[in-house]
Formats: C-alpha cells, sequence, structure tokens
C-alpha cells in the first residue's frame, strides 16, 4: 500500500521566524518590565554529533531542541544569536576543512544558510566574539542571554553555550530559559501543521499496523511496519520515541520497548496490543497510542477494560477548554475509570472513597498526559512556580497548569493491571477493601490498555489532531479491512439530482 | 514479500564464552610471557543509556563494543570481570529501583542474568570492590586490567571501568587493550555465523531495494525499504552504521546519508544509485555497497566505471590469502582500476607512472577496506607498532596488516568524480598529464561507483559472504525481475529418466 499523504509537504523556516520573532517580543515585554535595557544578545548552542564511546560510529544527529525551536538548523556543530536591540538573527556555521567535502558533501557557503535558514546574516563559529562585540554599540562588556534551566521530565539543567571568547561578556543565565520554554508552550499555527502532519501520517501507519497485526508475529514486526510507513511514506526519518510495541503482559509495563525490553515477544491468539508510537516531522512530534485485540476480535474482559479506558479518552476532550486545570482532568479520567472497573466488578465500594484512597493510581500510575512539540515530553510544565503534587498518580502528572489555547497536549489515560502496585494495594487495608480479589486474579496477564490522542486546546473548546479508530467496532472492522476513515455514502453527487 | 530467512536465528550466548576464554588465555600467556603472576581481574564498563540534551529522550541504547564482545549483555548499566586467576567470569548488573517494576519491566533476579549470559557469577555493581576484594586471595591490593587505548579510526581513546572503592585496587592500563583487540581481530566459528547472517539478509534487504527503485522516487526510501526488510524479516534492530543511499552526484560523496546530507535527493532517470547498507545482529554486522543504474539498464559509461570497480573488486578477492599484505591489495585495486580508465580513455600514459604519481588516490581517496565485526570498522588495524602510511589513498587505509585466517574485512574500490580532488589534480604538473580532460568533463555530475563485500579469510584463500548481483547482467535481471540467486535448470529430476 501507499499513502494518501505522498509526497510529505515541504516546510518553511517562517516557522522558525515566527518563534524568533515570538521570543523576541516576550523577552522585550519581560525587560520593559522590569526596566532593564533593551540589548544584548540571545545565544543559544546547537548540538554536535556524538560518536558511540570510542569508536568512529556516529549516531544520526537530531538537533537540541531549543536551538530547533529558535533557528530550525539540522546540521550539527552551529550557534545563533538574537540581537535584543535590533531584533537581527546571526547563525554561526561551522568552518569545514577542506576535505569535507570530500568525505561528507559540499561545502555550502554562509550564504546558502543565510538564505535557506532565513537569517539576518551567517558568520563562522570561530567569530561568534568579534562578530557580537561588533554588532553591539552600547557601553561596557556586552550581556548574554544564556540557556540554562531545569527540565521538570528529566531533572537536567540545560547548558549554556560556551565558545571561545566568552569571558569578554557578561552572562545572564537566568531571564532566557523559562521566557523561551513559555514561548514553547503555546504552538503558532505553523507549528500546529507540522504537529498535524506528524499525527496524519502516524495514525496512517497506526492503521497500517492493525491491518498487518497477526498471531504468530513478533512485536518488533508492528514496530517495523510502523518505521517503514512512516518514513517510506511519509519523510519522517525520527521518531519522537523509541517505539513501545507490547502485547500480553508486556502492555503493563509503560516504557517497554527499550533496549532491556526490546519489544521481542511472539504475539499469542486472545492477547491485547498496546502500541505507542509516534513520527517526527521537522523536529514536530507526535505521540500515539493505540489498543487492540491481536486477533481483531475483542474479548468481554477486553472490551470492558478497553471502554473503560475510551470512556475516560472521552470524557476529558469533552471537557477540555481553556482554563481548565489538568489535575482536574487527570482526576476525571480516574474517576471514569474507577466508575467502569466498578460496574466490572473489579472494584468494590463507593468511587468517592476510591478516589480519597487514591486507588485510581493503582491502576493508572502515570499522568494523563503531557505537552507535545519539538520534544515528545515538551517543557513548561511547571514554569512560573508551580509545584508538583505528592500523591500517586498525580506525582506523575507532567504538568499541573490550566489548559490555554494553542497548547498541545497529550490524552492518554490507561488501566493496567500491575503485579508490583496490586499486590501491595491487595496487602493495604486502605485499598483491599475496594478490590475484589477474584476478578482481579482473573485479569492476571491481561497487561492492560492505553489510548492517547493528540489534543488542541482551541479559544473555545479543543480539536483531537488524532485519527485513529477507538470505537470497538471502529477496530474490529479496520482489523477485518474495512476502510478508514469510514467511507460515507453521499446523498449528493454529480449533477444534483436524486439518484 | 517476505524472506526466506525468516525466523532469524537464536543466539547462543556461547559466543562470549569463547571470546572470554580466547582472552583469558592470550593475557595469561602474555603474563606468562612477561613472567609476571597470573592474578588480578580483567574489568570492564558497559555502556549507559544516553538522554537527548537536557530532556529525557533516551536514545535507544547499544552496548559498548568491548563489552558486548566479552559480555554479549544487550542491558545498560553493567559491569564484567574476569578472574585471571580461575578464571571465573563475574556480571555486574545495577540495582533497580521498585518502581522499575511498573515503568520499565520486570526486574530480573541476578539468577536470571547468570544463567542467561552463562557466566560464573552475578552480583550488584554497588558491590564491585568487595566482591573483587572476596574473591582475591593473594597479598597486596587486587590488580585491576582496565582496558584503556587509542581506537584509530576515531582517534578516540576507550574509557578504563570507573567505579565506588576503586582506590583499593591496584590499576593496569596498558597490557589488556592490545591483547583484548587482537582477540576480536580473529573472528571464532560463532562470530563468523552471526557476521554470516547480518550478511545474508542484509544482501537480501539490497536485492529488495533494486527491485523497488523507480525514477522519482527519494533517496531515503531506498534507506526506509532497507531497514524494513532487515527488521521485518531480520530481526535487525540495529545497522551497522547510518545508511548511505546516494544518486547521481552524491554518490562522489563518500559518507553521503549523516544529518547534514540525508538522503533527501529525488531519484532521476540515467542516474547511478551508490547504496552503502548493512544490518547488525546481535551486535555483529555487516557493511555492503551496491551501486546499479536508476533506471536498471547500465550506460556504457555507466558500465565503464562500474566494470573497472567490479575488476578491482574481483582482482583482490582472487588474491586474498593470509600473508597478504593488505596495502598491496589496495595498490592492486588502484592499478586495476588506472587500468580500466585508461582503457576508458579517462586516462592517458602509462600506469606505473600514474601509480607513483598517487593519481589512483585521485578516483579512490578512501582506504580499500577494514576490518568488520561487531564495530563497522573493527579496532586492530594498526596494533604492534603499525604505522600508518603519508601517501594519499593509503594514508586512508584503515589496516596495513598482513591477511590472517579468521579475519573478516571489507573489499570495497571505488571510483568517483569528485571535484575537490580532480581540480586540484587537473591543476597538477605531476597529475595533469595523465587526465583527459575532456573525457573527464563528460564524466561531471555522474558521481561514482562503490562496490563493497565482506570477506573472509581462510586458511588458504577466502570466502566471501556477501550474496549481491555483482555482473552487469546479474544486476540488469535482478531488477528486470528475475530470481536471485539465479535459478539452475536442473538436468537430473525426479525418478531419474531422461525427460
Ligand atoms: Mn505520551
Ligand atoms: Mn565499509
Amino acid at each position: 500500500m501507499g499513502s494518501s499523504l505522498w509526497p510529505p509537504p515541504e516546510v518553511t523556516m517562517e516557522v522558525h521566524v515566527k518563534n524568533r520573532d515570538k521570543l523576541l517580543s516576550s523577552l522585550r515585554q519581560h525587560l520593559s518590565e522590569s526596566s532593564r535595557p533593551l540589548h544584548g544578545f540571545v545565544l543559544l548552542q546547537g548540538g554536535q554529533e556524538q560518536t558511540r564511546h570510542d569508536t568512529d560510529h556516529i549516531e544520526l544527529f537530531r538537533q537540541e531542541s531549543y536551538f530547533a525551536y529558535l533557528f530550525g538548523v539540522k546540521e550539527p556543530g552551529f550557534y545563533g544569536a538574537i540581537d535584543v536591540g535590533t531584533g537581527n538573527s546571526i547563525l554561526f556555521a561551522p568552518r569545514l576543512p577542506a576535505e569535507y567535502a570530500v568525505w561528507l558533501g559540499e561545502i555550502q557557503p554562509l550564504s546558502y544558510f543565510k538564505e535557506h535558514y532565513k537569517v539576518s546574516s551567517t558568520c563562522y563559529t570561530d567569530e561568534i566574539a568579534s562578530v557580537l562585540q561588533q554588532h553591539y554599540h552600547c557601553s561596557g562588556k556586552p550581556l548574554l542571554y544564556l540557556l540554562h534551566g531545569l527540565n521538570t521530565d528529566s531533572n537536567n539543567f540545560s547548558k549554556p553555550a560556551e565558545f571561545q571568547g566568552i569571558d569578554k561578556f557578561d552572562k545572564d543565565l537566568t531571564t532566557l530559559h523559562p521566557i523561551l520554554t513559555e514561548c514553547r508552550v503555546i504552538k503558532s499555527d505553523l507549528e500546529i501543521a507540522l504537529i498535524q502532519y506528524a499525527n496524519d501520517i502516524s495514525s496512517e501507519a497506526h492503521i497500517e499496523v492493525m491491518r498487518k497485526t497477526r498471531v504468530g508475529m513478533k512485536e518488533y514486526q508492528l514496530e517495523s511496519i510502523f518505521l517503514h510507513h512512516t518514513y517510506m511514506y511519509g519523510g519522517c526519518r525520527h521518531c519522537s520515541y523509541t517505539c513501545i510495541c507490547a502485547t500480553g503482559d508486556n502492555s503493563a509495563v509503560l516504557h517497554y520497548g527499550h533496549a532491556a525490553a526490546p519489544n521481542d515477544k511472539t504475539l499469542e491468539d486472545g492477547d491485547m496490543a498496546l502500541l505507542d508510537m509516534g513520527a517526527e516531522y521537522h523536529f514536530y512530534g507526535s505521540d500515539i497510542t493505540c489498543s487492540f485485540p491481536i486477533n481483531g476480535k475483542f474479548t468481554s474482559d477486553q472490551s470492558l477494560i478497553y471502554s473503560a479506558v475510551l470512556d475516560a479518552h472521552n470524557a476529558v476532550i469533552s471537557a477540555m477548554k481553556p482554563g481548565v486545570n489538568w489535575v482536574d482532568m487527570h482526576i476525571l479520567a480516574e474517576k471514569v475509570i474507577l466508575e467502569s472497573l466498578k460496574r466490572g466488578d473489579i472494584t468494590l465500594g463507593n468511587v468517592d472513597d476510591m478516589m480519597t484512597a487514591r486507588l485510581g493510581a493503582v491502576f493508572m500510575p502515570h499522568g494523563l498526559g503531557h505537552l507535545l512539540g519539538i520534544d515528545t515530553h515538551d517543557p513548561g510544565g511547571y514554569l512560573k512556580g508551580l509545584e508538583r503534587r505528592k500523591e500517586p498518580g498525580l506525582k506523575s502528572l507532567r504538568t499541573v497548569r490550566d489548559l490555554q489555547e494553542g497548547m498541545v497536549i497529550t490524552v492518554e489515560p490507561g488501566c493496567y493491571f500491575i503485579d508490583a502496585l496490586l499486590l501491595p494495594a491487595l496487602n493495604s487495608p486502605e485499598t483491599s477493601k475496594f478490590l475484589n480479589r477474584e476478578v482481579i486474579d482473573r485479569f492476571k496477564g491481561f497487561g492492560g490498555v492505553r489510548i492517547e490522542s493528540d489534543v488542541l486546546v482551541t479559544a473555545v473548546g479543543c480539536y483531537n489532531m488524532t485519527k485513529c479508530p477507538r470505537e470497538i467496532q471502529e477496530i474490529e472492522a479496520v482489523m477485518a479491512g474495512a476502510p478508514w476513515p469510514p467511507q460515507k455514502i453521499s446523498t449528493h453527487v454529480g449533477n444534483g439530482l436524486q439518484s
């Protein structure tokens, strides 16, 4: 099969021009409000190619995300500056040795990068100090706004730019990070279009995988089908993250698929598949999970858990709009799931009491979703002094913010039967009373279900950018070969006459 | 289509048991010859997962190669030791937090790793100092043989193991690296079987790509077909290196395909394709290049250059056997190519004079080939005080060794029209006299041809492990749909009666 999306869309560097404009105006506004002078330079260092250990094996380079946001440069070894006073942008390219042309390709002139990346000027990286000093027309040392701040998903700090001659500059390490991160939280129309394309090709690839899934295959074959579809027909060389292709009990391992759990189980009749896979296009990602029965037909137990998660997914999307708090959405999802589990006799008693006992976190230990953009876990979830919650489940939330127009956030409720959580819960007096031990035993080895869509917050509500079959009958139909999206019988065709 | 190779072969950890035995006996022999005591520990540190910059994006982990050689461990965060006195092997596994079971998968007991990786015992990485001291029954500080040495392809040094309590040990940083590297140079039968499988599935994938190549496609679509075939049908999650899918003038860029030259050209009628792609299976790699016309039919100019390279490829393979020096093979390849170019009126004059003027390096600036194994550029090319040559072409050789039985080495002659080399050669009095400027002008934009096979040195000669169509008529037939390998018409069928 091919794809209706081929060829992939042209990418315009206008997206990064807009990103820079946005940063510039945010930064200037902040400086004005703090009565600070409007001069100095934002300076970012792009990523470098990495070799594997002591060898000359080079891992395929993917740009550092903040640098990608502002400059869109795919090549390694660049720096980029924005003159806070004039708004001019300057790219610094590495000066390549002549033999580069033999081994690695044409050496582009500076003018190529200026035109291609739509910046005001380009120089070489060995000229950073001198060029920035030439551009500086005020007294004293020029001020550099460098990127330094905490990533609240990794607990790592971004590394401020370093270059020969940096001692001739004053450095500000605190102003830039929160302002630039906040810029990334709200997506522009051009950014949204890229995320939409990543969603479109990834949704199509998920459907391709569903259709080709057969008992007896290996999990990694599903990964291979996905990767091939998104690269072959979507031009996506990178994925947002390592594919999670979990079947059977593996689907209760939230971040399955890594090197120590490498998607290598054989697909078994009667098992569920939980496939969390998303392609990236020009740095912007998607993050999509589909759950379905490997043999194409839901059992009643599979329907029970799947519907619980789908109801939560749909309830959240129905409630999302600007001003809504994400913790409330997480709690809503938990509540919908617990109500379903109660109807299925898996849990017993009063749902509000279960919520007080944080029983939801036994079945869904992860957060409901996260900001999505150039990073899968896009930064900015805890800006402006927001604090992480302490309770099980809630402490895993990657943001506790109120929704705002232009945010793209994943909605990914799940329900899992995880021994490492269920056994303690069955043994704790606070939670064991809610758990129907006999029914839960029936779900031993079931694994789990996750449904994940990428949702854009709009002015009045939200828009689901992910276009996968979600209803049980839709999934069964698509897996049996029905077209997707479903073909509607048109009642207004041809010349408008009744047919 | 599927693959005749499915399912991928079972991997036995016996390969690494043998690798350890080999190191142990080499090391003991060396120590005995130097009248040094036969005790202490070889200690290696395995690789760690890496996050991308400040984010929680984890790159798919692939084990450090020396550690993979000795222990075959796919998981990150391990250490491994070999007791020089007893020969016992000890794996040290990371002590995983309880929440690992929720997020990343089952926490395996130490006994699992002992059994799976066939080591004498397993402990935790926080026990390295105490366990090694317990195992040590001699006086004084126990001696650690740590890995420290130069990789002559990258010019990087391997990083010796570090751990809490290392100050209680004496350290030897010089003995281990050359001995362990030399072990890797000569492959065991079990290693050869893995390299053969990587070759088999990659050869098949190259053929699949040839058959699906069409004018108008993008280079990266050829990469995607290759990756899909080797993963889907071969279980190869990693490639040995980033795919080089170069067409037209890109085929003169030796290491095309990286992030700054990302296989994104449209395939054009009349252009050649140069595809350098190889899959890796259980750490062991392949490295294969096929060159063919995109439209499936060689022009006379394409035949001329292709045949020049194929003749060199075949001449080298015909001459390879133990004791033959690799520099001589490089020179043989150059000479065969220059003779062909002379017959094609591209070069003029006496070939021996061209050789003296190093004209071969204008058309083939890279080395003839390199050792292949767990690394694409497997280490050991310049062991035992061997020195790199200074002349163009020869200085690019990744080894200057005499061939030995059990070496696997790539044979990859090429002939390229590289402006950055041809223009200076046309302007230099030493070389311009050999170059037919008018004919060379005809090849502007031609790019280049490379033919690369992985060749095992045997007791009496060599064996080509790569099974791709190489003759012009074979390539044209396969691209037109003929079966590969060619089906022979059997003259002895059925009941043995003449049909
Ligand atoms: Mn997600
Ligand atoms: Mn090679």
